[in-house]
Formats: C-alpha cells, structure tokens, sequence
C-alpha cells in the first residue's frame, strides 16, 4: 500500500515523542526514515521502526542522551554517540561541520560508539544543500571478503559523496561491496536469484540462490562462530578483474572510521552494541571557483555523459538521477510499504497510542 | 638489464640540469621516477625520459618556470602547474598542505593547467611520511566507458590514499577504471591477451586481445573523431555486477579535478597541451587519536586480514605490500629497464654529454 509521506512524518514524530525523544531529535530523525522512503530506499525508511523500538526497550537506545563532543577543533570534531542512535549523533555532527567549512573552507568529523546510521546520502545532501561538498562513511556488521579469502571480515561499508549540480545535486549513495546485504535480502524475500557476482559460499564459487547466500550472511554478520563465504568487494570474485581494488576502497573506509574513531572495526561489531564509527568531511568548493560556474560546469559534464551513445534499451544515468526522480514521483503518489509493516506500524503505533498511516 | 638506483638518479639529475632545471626540481622529478623504478611501476619510472625530453624541445613544458599560486588560505591552495611539469606542481602543493594540516588538521588543493604527474601514490606518501593521511588524484586523457555507454569519456583517474602503519605505510595506488592503460600496453608489447573483464570493443563486448585494445585506445586518446570502446569502470562490463559503482568512483575524481580546478574534464585533456588537473588532501589523524596506538591498531587489522584463511595457493597482500617488497629487493639488485629503454637512455645522455647508467 501506499501513505502519505506527511502523514507518514506526523506518526513517527508521535511514536518518538512517546519514546522520549525531545521535539528536534524526533523531527530529524523522523526526517531521515521519511526521506529514505521517498527515495524508493525503503530498507532504510519506516520498516526500520520495530527493530529501533525494540532496541529502545532493551535499552541499547537510550533516547534521552546527547551526542557528547570529546575533541572539537576549528577544522574536526571526535564525538560519541552517547547510546544514542547514529542518525542524531551524524546530524548533530554534520551541522557542526557545515559551519566550520563556512569558516574555514574544510573540515572532518570521526563519531566512535555509534549505530546504524540509516542512508550515508543523507548527510552528504545536508552538506550539499549548503552549497558544500559532502562525504559521509561508516563501518557496517562483517559480511565482505578480502580478495582471495574465504571468511568475512570488511563491512559493506558505506559512501556518499555529493557535488553541487542543477535540477538536483550529485549524489553518490551506497555499499563500497559490490552490494549491500540489502539488496540480497529484498531477492530472497521475492523468491528470486542473484542477477549477478554479489556473493560466494564456503568455496569461494559464486553462489546466486539468494536465500541461502541470505542465510549465511545473518549467522556471519552476528556470530562469533563465523561460517565462511560472504559478500564480494567491487569486483566481483576474481583478482584478474581487480577486485583487489574494490578490498582497497573498502579497507579505506575501515581506517577512516573504526580505526580513527578507535572504534571497532567492521570485524568486531558484533561484539557490542554501539560499535558503529561514522567519518564525515565537508568542503567549501567556493575555495577554488564560482559556485555558480562550478555547478554549470558540471552539469554541462553530466549532460554530455547522459547524451553518449549507449547500448539499445538502456540509459546512462548519473548518480543520483533515479532516487531524485523516486523522490518527486513518491511526494505525489505517496511512499510504498509492505503489508509485513503495515502491520507492525498498527502494532507500534497501538503501543503508544498514535495511529499507524492510512493506506491512500 | 639492472642498473643501480643512485647511479639512474645522478643520470636524471644530470639530463635534467642540462635541460635547465633548478637543482632542486631536478632532484625532486628524479627522486619521483627512480621511486617508481623502485617500486617496480617502470611504466612511471626513466622510461618516461625520451617523452619528456620530447615535451622540453616542443616547448610544451618550460623547465625553468615556477609552479604559480591562484589563491591560498590557512586549509587550501589553488595552483596553476604554469606549463611545467606536474610532478613539480604536485610536489610544491603537497609541501604546503603538509604545513597547513600540521597547523589546522586537514587541508586541500586543486592544480590546474598541469600535466600527468608521475604516480599518485608518491605525494600521498610525502604526507604519511609527516604522520598524516594523504590522498592524491589526477584526471587523465578520456579511455573509460561509463556504465551503457558505448563511447569512452572518462579517465581512469588515480586515486592514492596512504596512512600510517607498520612496518609501512597502507599505500593505496591504481587507476579507479578496472585498470590503467598501462597495463594493457605492458599485455600488447609482450603478445599476450587481457585475463579479465578490461576492455571492450565498439559493441561494448569484451575484448581480451591486447593490442587490438591497445590500437584502439591510442586512437581515441588522442584524437577527436574517437571511435567507440575503451576500458571498463571498477565492477566490469554489466551493471548486475554494479559497475554503476567504479562510474561513481571515476566521476568522483572528475569533480574533485577538471571540475574543482576550471581545467579541462578528462574527456577533453586530448585538446591542449597542459590540461590535467590534480587534488590532493591531507589530515592529521592526531585529530582524533594518538598516532603510535593509531598505527598499533591499524597494523594489527592488517595482520588480522593477512592471516584470514584464503583459497590454497594465493596470499591475501593489504595494498602497500607488494610495492614496499619490491623496493627493498630493487634497491639491493638494482632496477630493470627493457632494451628498448638502455638504448633510449644511451641516446638521451649522448645529446647532453651525459654517460647513461651502466648494465649491473
């Protein structure tokens, strides 16, 4: 079915309150489930609200907490998420950052002791908005191979980055892994196979049956028994297709976040529970050009790629297009929801009195 | 034939005080290309002398001119490479920045107006020399397909990210296409064919045939009426295997260079003569720790991944590895140059009275 993303807004802002989320820490953080679900990114919008609730009632999330700064500089901030979630700690974080890049024309932030941060993307654009260039990593469970091994140790590990552009931003989102987990769970819920080099078993072969690769990533990522097989790097299976570069990029993303977070790294995160590490950077494009050029240019740039000659049947899209697209068709028609969450927002919303979306 | 690293350099500086170098930019341009030798990266290394003594006759490069700051501020720097070559822009641009992040933890410049710039990694490893992070990019002629397109547009586009770690530094270094075209000369010379998924023809069907790809790509860096095909993004020929992702990767650099700097994007470097531009960062990672127990803990990731079970056969190398290897070997049994090359450098030394290194 689908809701209206409005009313979609005013229900989580509702439940959050009743967890105790003070008024601006629920508006965000609504804001962000709500904005992910408008860009067709639904793993990471409103479906995730029962596993949040139920990380509110073990109290692995304790929503009452701030976000603590244990080192601020003109240009970098370290800060702890305080057993809060990651989305306030990374807003928080990102609005400090923008500030400091007015001033100063660049700066860097590491958040340790932090948890899913739902999309990267998110806060690259807080930053873009602002005329800004905006990056935004963090360290995930382990599900990734190195080139050539058999065990899971990397995090899909995400990464956004964004450039100001005309009618919409450049905004690169997603796994630095050939895919994120994500993906293989929506194809095994569908019952279908993986279309491509996404996964191996124990062998290191390529597996497609999505269900059994699906299967084996949920004892990886959350057992300290790990069976092997997992995620590919960007790359796919094989050295000779420089894989190894995909491992490389992944591994860059490890020491930029649990590494300089002091954090765990993505091979130690289920160990705890707030063992996430987020690594943000803004930059003030105005340092070297006009913005006004600047973004001229590149869209004349991302005009002439979309304008090449291509292969029958396709397009060539340049990241970003499809989810800004998404985001204007869904203000309209309403975001889609499952009829799984459907019913776990009734039961959510029963819990604490608000009512769950209508179906439009 | 092998010939010593310290008798190749005084080679190098002698041409180049010939060719009029300031002694200091000789010593710096030699320095970059015996380290490529060293590092086993001889596409990088004294090859490249006959080409660059081409460029000094043609008046494309002017030895004698100084690298010409745009704009600076306490975290960046804008640099006009001012039609001499960009192993001395990018060397006078990292100095700086390693100064300003000792003062305000990060900072960033742009080089405009240069040209190829020997290999990424050396001034990301002037950075991790100092204890910072470094990371150093370029744009190059146009060679890569974007995902669908049957036309190359983009560079494969360096990217090196270094930091601190024992017994050396993680060094990251490589094209962020599949592969660089380099490689695929090194194939075409020696008549073998490409193991993997590289390169394709005007069908956008991989072609393994190395000169065949070879001949093609010389045609369209080089010329205006290009003709279809070229390299493959990170990821391979198919977007099921997400090749969307090295076309993000490799449109990432073009912002950050032609876009960044107002020179020219890698698709139009074939128009004029000096028209690379160049990105380079660094950042303290003091900022968020103390760097012995930072570089205790990366080292000890690294170890962890090494000694990951792998398939029978392969080893599992962090990037850094293999060049550190290489080094240590080279600078004990001396450099490899092909015929081709002794008899270039003998050619080259005639000219200025210089006598080329001597067979080990």
């Amino acid at each position: 079915m689908r809701i209206d993303a409005k009313e979609e807004k005013t229900f989580l802002k509702q439940v959050l309150a009743a967890y105790h989320f003070s008024e601006e820490d629920g508006e965000f953080l609504a804001d962000t489930l709500v904005d992910a679900d408008l860009r067709g990114i639904s793993s990471h919008g409103i479906q995730r609200i029962t596993w949040y609730t139920n990380m509110i009632k073990d109290g692995t999330i304790v929503p009452t907490n701030k976000p603590k700064v244990l080192r601020d500089t003109p240009t970098s901030m370290l800060v702890d998420a305080n057993k809060n979630m990651g989305q306030i700690a990374s807003g928080f974080t990102m609005k400090h950052l923008i500030e400091k890049t007015k001033k100063l024309g660049v700066s860097i932030a590491v958040i340790r002791n932090s948890n899913h941060f739902g999309t990267a993307g998110y806060y690259a654009r807080m930053a873009v908005k602002e005329g800004l260039i905006g990056i935004a990593t963090t360290n995930t469970r382990p599900l990734v191979l190195p080139t050539n091994a058999l065990e899971a140790f990397l995090g899909s590990n995400a990464f956004a980055f964004t450039f100001p552009a005309e009618p919409h931003p450049f905004v690169f989102d997603g796994a630095t892994s050939v895919v994120s987990s994500g993906k293989i769970q929506v194809l095994a819920k569908k019952g279908e196979n993986i279309p491509g080099e996404w996964a191996v078993g124990e062998d290191r072969q390529v597996d497609q049956n999505a269900q059994r690769v699906e299967d084996n990533l949920s004892t990886i990522a959350f057992s300290d028994d790990r069976p092997d097989g997992g995620v590919l790097t960007l790359g796919g299976n094989l050295e000779n297709n420089s894989n190894y570069k995909g491992f490389g990029n992944s591994l860059v993303i490890e020491m930029l976040t649990g590494i300089l977070a002091q954090g765990s790294i993505s091979a130690d995160t289920n160990k705890g529970k707030h063992d996430f590490s987020q690594f943000f950077m803004t930059m003030d494009p105005t340092l070297f050009g006009d913005l006004d050029t600047l973004k001229a240019n590149v869209t004349e740039m991302f005009d002439r790629i979309r304008n090449l000659k291509h292969l029958p049947g396709t397009e060539i899209k340049i990241p970003g297009d499809r989810e800004y697209k998404r985001y204007a068709e869904n203000q309209k028609q309403g975001v889609l929801i499952d009829d799984k969450t459907a019913a776990e927002l009734a039961k959510v919303g029963d819990e604490v009195g608000v009512k769950a979306p209508k179906a439009l």
